[in-house]
């Protein structure tokens, strides 16, 4: 049995990875760490866990942690950092935040605003998306989990990179867990619910992450993207207009793409949230529009599986040599 | 490996089944039958099982069927009867339709309208609420799945039915799973969301089946029920009031109640639907007003799971001897 | 045109009374005042306002107040009363927040925790239920506007006081703008939607307010009475179970009860949140249960319109003997 | 007084319309007619309008219509058509359906894939669409309501449709309210509810009236249009990118277009649906992206209102000479 702690379980992503590693049948749960509540049963942060299991939150605490075998940092960006650093090389760690996603600190420094508190460790991380680094991955000692929308907007995009011309346009909706937990401004019940919005249209940070990754594929690629907020719990879905040098049998070429990569799907009608909330799965439909000479991709991700929890365990599954699925076969929600 | 089958894979509580059997390690899935869609592959029908399970749908076969060590019905009420006519005492039987819930013909009629269709196996079908019949339903070939509504009733009422006065009101509210899939009038998006009311006010079909099983513990309870519908997906919260003939300390009372029952938790504070959506737990809440004197109770379930196809497959566990657990650890439905 | 001003406008009963009394012939709106934002015009804090009216929000001052007719106040309880005191016999007045609702210093302080501030003004206060106070509404200069979830009950119930016996059981549920306007603890979206809860189950704050004007009534009538918090913005829905002494035409008599009474609309089948929803109506649904003896009845308003604004507003019309529908017609919101 | 009539109000832009026009200080309601529900009370329909309007639905019947002045035709397209051809010249005439706003009968066939009832008259109708031809409109005999989907992209690109090099892509998430009332497969609450989805991707029918009127700026126009299913009641949010021939100061140039348009206000933040919801408002913000020299444009406006049943108000007034804001004051719909 894998040892694994899990640092910040205040947050979504947090809670999120308890409930998927409770049905993994190769982890124990060592340790579950937090900044606040420490000594709390985990049941009165989240009366869902009662009778399920009985651990208390305890205090980030290096010691402690480094008996683990993987520590998955869930926690907000620059305190992520920080921790990473003084685990590094004790415990291979995968963190959620988006603290070693970007390769340049200069980068870092212009999107987060501050200086990066553990630039010696950016050459060291690995981007996480699973089906695009799988071979990195399993051999890394720190893993940077992808954020959601990048992973929802990337996978899209990969298979035809080479082939695009110009700006990509992606047009994101999220549902509200992706703006994390606890009372924030403009996040209240009345102001999100029947209401929709576009939001940080003057520039969002998965961009340079989106463009970063996609440039592995083809040098020219810029983005241009447009988060909103749906009134929904979970999922994202994206919806990304691409010009194209010619056209092909996209759906054949994105199969192929993905023919190794049990949670992609390439489907033939457009997905819905509900195709993949509660899953790991990221369905994707290429359509080419004719009449405009554009390529449409749509692709869905549960933002709290695929987009964060998820992956960061399938990412641990292949960093230990398990079936990539172990864990992640949960339920379905629908309806 | 124990075969299952599944009769009636169209509606909700039937891709409720699936998604447990497919989490659960005892079981293997024979067939999946159902009136229409007969060839199909389940993925047409649900994109959600796409690359999941391969099994195409098949139809209502005695002959298929009776190689199976046990069948879930999940199909409307007389339909059912008539099906489980032809396989008692070939397999074993789950019914999750109302045909065999009531003991005696005169009330089902008199509450459905029609002559039961299989009246002979009145006598033989066991109520299947775990908690209360786990003894009777582990030697049982039928066990009448209990209604949504009954299940969340009862187990709030079982416990106190002895000190109880006078009549017992419960009001219920459910999430829309609860009427079924397909297009209903008064069920679309824009006559449920942002809406609520109440319906069957003049008599609702669980009343009988509470009050029979009730009457187990007391002779003269009689429940005035009104049922009321949520703009949610899944849930029933039912508020049930009661007057009692002392005050007892019910915390302790509930809690000895259900001292052996995993799935029933007693709770210090208003459970809300969030704590038990995605699992198969009920949580009960009884708090005494001395002002009024009245004990009010209110309890929480999962209607697709707890009050449906979750309680099934706990059934099955404690008909084939199995952890009541088993297939029943799934995904909390939370954020 | 009569002078009005509204104290208190970031909150939704503020803004609400604004979008009314811009629908109102017969008013001019003076002043627009609040504790906080004082100098920022409306549109800032509400977009929807921008190019509908231009007024800055003002600091509260008497001097500017008591040149209105009227003064609403839409304040929390302690500050409103302060307010009042100022302000009284220089201006009418129509308190929105629970302040002059109960007649006793002492109930006030067992339920709101505080000395009354300005306890000698009760007497003076006419508790502004408009269907059952209106004489004394038209004579008043202080108006003590109901409690949204009293509004909802004390209508389901006086018709048939004087026929009651025992206690009075109101089962509401009620959206989330009841809570007001703002970010916090528990009405996070992500808290609130999908999901469903009761609250206040040891003593909500309406209760003795309902119990003190429905004792006008019927001497003995106690109300056990719990709210719900519904995944909807607006609407009230109260189910309330009665004990009557003898089976009458409630269709009947609840129709004459209410003859003269635009906006009770006694109704012939269960009515829903959809009924009502930016309306000042209130429509109640009488049934009686012979098998267990019970009458139930079905009430709902809309909790910002009937609930608070909507009856200041009527009010108001009632104080100035103008019709009591003007600035009321208001859309409804359906779909 | 304005003798008016509406056909079709068992739909929901029927019953806006009627709203709206109860509101209206200019108009009596003279017949309100559909061809099922013929003598019922229309509360009987709508238990919203209980004691609002007494009117009963009459048959369709050209006798009793042209001695109205006007008449808005809320009708499935082919039926419309056929009454238009009816009525024309005997009653000025609002057609709400998409069937003359199409110019070439060529188009129409190929889009709706029937013959056109009446292209005789489709010379003779005018698109309504208020801001841009309200002159013609003043002078219509006939006008075609434009599309919902339409005003909020026309309106958006309009002002720069003269600075614009290649494709336009709109990406637009609507309400379900615009896929009407009644019972349709996908748009029960379980299939809508917390779900997202993308639809006619191969080609929505209001893609060629896009075109059409945006051709009359600029000939080279062609649109990606991309319609989105969102969970809510009503509102339409389209994200519109453009490639622009050179950057200039769009915030005055959309301010400048629009200067004398009341119901179209140029903001300077990202709006949501909630700031127009329940109004005839169409917000639009124009976002210029110098990294990727894209400019972005958002536009939101009520999808049953501006979309639908207010600007065929808005033309009445334009069409009888008066205040175009006439009847459209309204509540806006928040909280």
């Amino acid at each position: 049995m894998i040892k694994v702690s899990v640092v910040g379980i205040t947050g979504f992503t947090g809670v999120e990875l308890i409930k998927i590693l409770l049905n993994h049948n190769g982890v124990e749960i060592a340790h579950l760490c937090s900044r606040s509540r420490v000594g709390e049963p985990l049941h009165k942060i989240y009366p869902q866990f009662k009778g399920v299991i009985d651990k208390a939150v305890e205090p980030i605490d290096e010691e402690l942690l480094k008996e683990s075998d993987i520590v998955f940092l869930a926690l907000p960006h620059t305190v992520s950092a920080k921790i990473a650093k003084a685990l590094f090389g004790k415990t291979k760690i995968i963190d959620l935040s988006a603290d070693f996603r970007l390769k340049e600190p200069k980068v870092y420094k212009e999107w987060y605003g501050v200086e990066h508190p553990a630039f010696e460790l950016l050459d060291r991380a690995v981007y996480g998306l699973s089906e695009l680094n799988r071979e990195k991955i399993s051999r890394a000692e720190l893993v940077a989990n992808p954020g959601c929308y990048a992973t929802s907007v990337i996978l899209a995009v990969a298979p035809v990179a080479r082939l695009l011309e110009g700006v990509v346009i992606a047009d994101s909706k999220s549902g509200v867990s992706g703006a994390g937990r606890g009372c924030k401004e403009g996040l209240e019940f009345c102001e999100v619910n029947e209401n929709f919005r576009a939001y940080s249209v003057s520039g969002h940070r998965h961009t340079p992450e989106m463009e970063q990754e996609l440039k592995n594929f083809n040098k020219n690629i810029t983005i241009t993207f447009i988060p909103h907020l749906l009134p929904v719990q979970r999922g994202i879905l994206s919806t990304v207009y691409l010009q194209v040098k010619k056209e092909v049998d996209f759906f054949k070429l994105y199969s192929e793409f993905f023919r190794n990569d049990y949670f992609v799907r390439v489907v033939e009608s457009p997905p819905s949230l509900s195709s993949v909330k509660g899953t790991n799965f990221c369905d994707i439909y290429p359509h080419y529009d004719r009449r405009t000479k554009r390529l449409i991709v749509v692709s869905v991700i549960d933002n709290m599986i695929k987009g964060a929890s998820g992956q960061a365990v399938q990412n641990m599954n292949i960093m230990f040599g398990l079936d990539e699925k172990e864990g992640l076969g949960g339920f379905v929600f629908y309806p």
